[in-house]
């Protein structure tokens, strides 16, 4: 028994000092004390704990916009800007663009003349730099730009522009027992390249749009075409047919930014029992940037209005978080 | 310093009980001793351990076919016996249906000539028991029907004939850090209804062929609807496809059984470092069933003479399985 009892001490002393620690760590340290803040601490609180709102760990699916939820998205989508950077890295071995639009306007210099030329034009800038390559190739040409391209107003790698207070979001949901997903309207191939070492999501919870994939067994063995065709795209009602797909179960707590994420929302807000709907509301002129309902980027309005009338939890970035990007003092 | 050494003896206990447990019990028991569980054991303890081999956690990724690989799929895919069964169910809200084929003749009771009927009149009784309700709808038919629809030969529930050697193996390479999941031409919805109970794989983790849905916001709210339109089939080449868009890394192990495994297993295969590329042979007619060849169902001839070839792991049911359902004593 003598062994015995001081095993159980060793264990109580353990537990004391482990939910000391717990309680003097605030797992949100980068959010301003507020509503937002206290709502989604309570929200987590009341599903992990032991009362009537208890979700067991199989069903604490937690799911992301990408694009203005996790990082910025202005001046321009950072896909498209991966898109652009790589026409200029794949122009001397396309030399039929240089009489060819978009992509004449495009080497010119005139990025927003390029993109003015419309949806059709966007859409070949996407099919030259996502297409006619393998799936490893892709990555690969994404991971170099991750690692080494700036972003025009900060100076920063895109993938440095991530959002702290979000970051220790998916840190606490995880840590919470809950597992972590980006349903994105972005590439789904393009967000896998890095968005493991950014937010400590794994490839295999990550929904995005994507474009068809050919599976061809060459004498060196077999690789993954990607096709000049898009396959599914992941936004507006797409969100919750892309859950269905991919995850299979309806989420117990979603956040975005914009009306692409609106139906998404909506999905999860109307399963049964507590749920979490979240919206980053761009406020922050000053920081980041400030637009909603009249922007052509991440428009917000609709879901504006609905967050409004059932009380989701509307995060106003200048007024709840007091860091905006990891980089920052 | 005295409880330091006490805590540090605590520990060394703890560790050493543990490991007197690992070593006593074996993770495979129903598997025979010889070539096939010997070469799952070797590579889980190489892939897992310190030495060369090490693969990190997160990319310890296992991908399993489903029918004839965990499960049964003799005579009749089960998915097409749950099919044949709802179109009964169906049958008093469809009055057309008696003077239609193929339901016509499958109603009159002759599911042979009904099958035989070519490729058109399955797809009309896919398409009949999988599409027009919601996806909620469809889980708990699905969920009825596994839990009391019974085998025409075994007469037990389909759900109990699942294979309790590849059970152990799923539970063994889960407790070894993998993430298993499945990779099979039945549908994702069909397979999510019931496998987290009937493998502990999560719906999030299983890849499927899928049918169209859609997003509709009713006055009641929103809802997933199942329409009558194929959008994905995860079988051939469509397997390294899905693996692909759902799980996004190449996986280090993969299990088949069938022709329309091959290309899983060859994309599998061609991934550098160790791999493990096992194939079950159906060979025992007694305690289930016995062909490959020249079945129709899970053909299994081209991927057999790579698999010799190459020296995959070909699992002889009849030599190297002690036990096939788990219901077995």
């Amino acid at each position: 028994m003598q062994s015995r009892s001081r095993l159980t001490l060793v264990v109580f002393a353990l537990a004391a000092a482990a939910s000391t620690g717990a309680a003097q760590t605030d797992p949100l340290p980068s959010w301003n004390e507020g509503a937002a803040k206290q709502a989604i601490l309570k929200f987590v609180a009341d599903v992990t704990g032991e009362g009537a709102a208890a979700v067991p760990p199989a069903e604490r699916i937690a799911v992301f916009d990408n694009d203005g939820t996790l990082w910025s998205e202005q001046p321009l989508y950072f896909q498209l800007a991966f898109a652009l950077d790589q026409v200029k890295l794949m122009a001397p071995k396309h030399p039929e663009w240089k009489t060819q639009e978009p992509f004449k306007t495009l080497l010119a210099g005139d990025v927003k003349a390029a993109l003015a030329q419309g949806e059709k034009a966007m859409l070949s800038i996407v099919a030259a730099t996502h297409s006619g390559m393998t799936t490893e190739e892709f990555a690969s040409s994404v991971e170099t730009w991750a690692t080494t391209a700036k972003h025009p107003k900060t100076g920063r790698l895109y993938t440095e522009m991530t959002y702290q207070p979000m970051l220790e979001l998916l840190g606490h949901l995880r840590r919470k027992g809950f597992k972590t997903f980006i349903v994105s309207g972005g590439g789904v191939e393009f967000m896998r390249a890095w968005v493991e070492k950014a937010y400590g999501i794994p490839p295999e919870q990550v929904v995005g749009s994507s474009g068809a994939v050919k599976f061809e067994l060459r004498p060196s063995g077999p690789v993954l075409l990607k096709e000049a065709k898009v396959d599914f795209v992941d936004d507006g009602p797409g969100k919750p047919v892309g859950i269905n797909r991919f995850i299979g179960r309806r989420p117990i707590l979603a956040f975005g930014n914009s009306d692409g994420d609106h139906q998404m929302l909506q999905w999860t807000a109307a399963g049964s029992g507590r749920r979490f709907i979240g919206l980053v509301h761009h406020t922050d002129a000053v920081r980041e940037w400030a637009y909603d309902r009249q922007s052509h980027i991440g428009k917000l309005d609709k879901a504006l209005d609905e967050a409004l009338q059932r009380s989701w939890t509307v995060v106003d970035m200048k007024a709840d978080w007091k860091r905006v990007y990891p980089y920052e003092k």
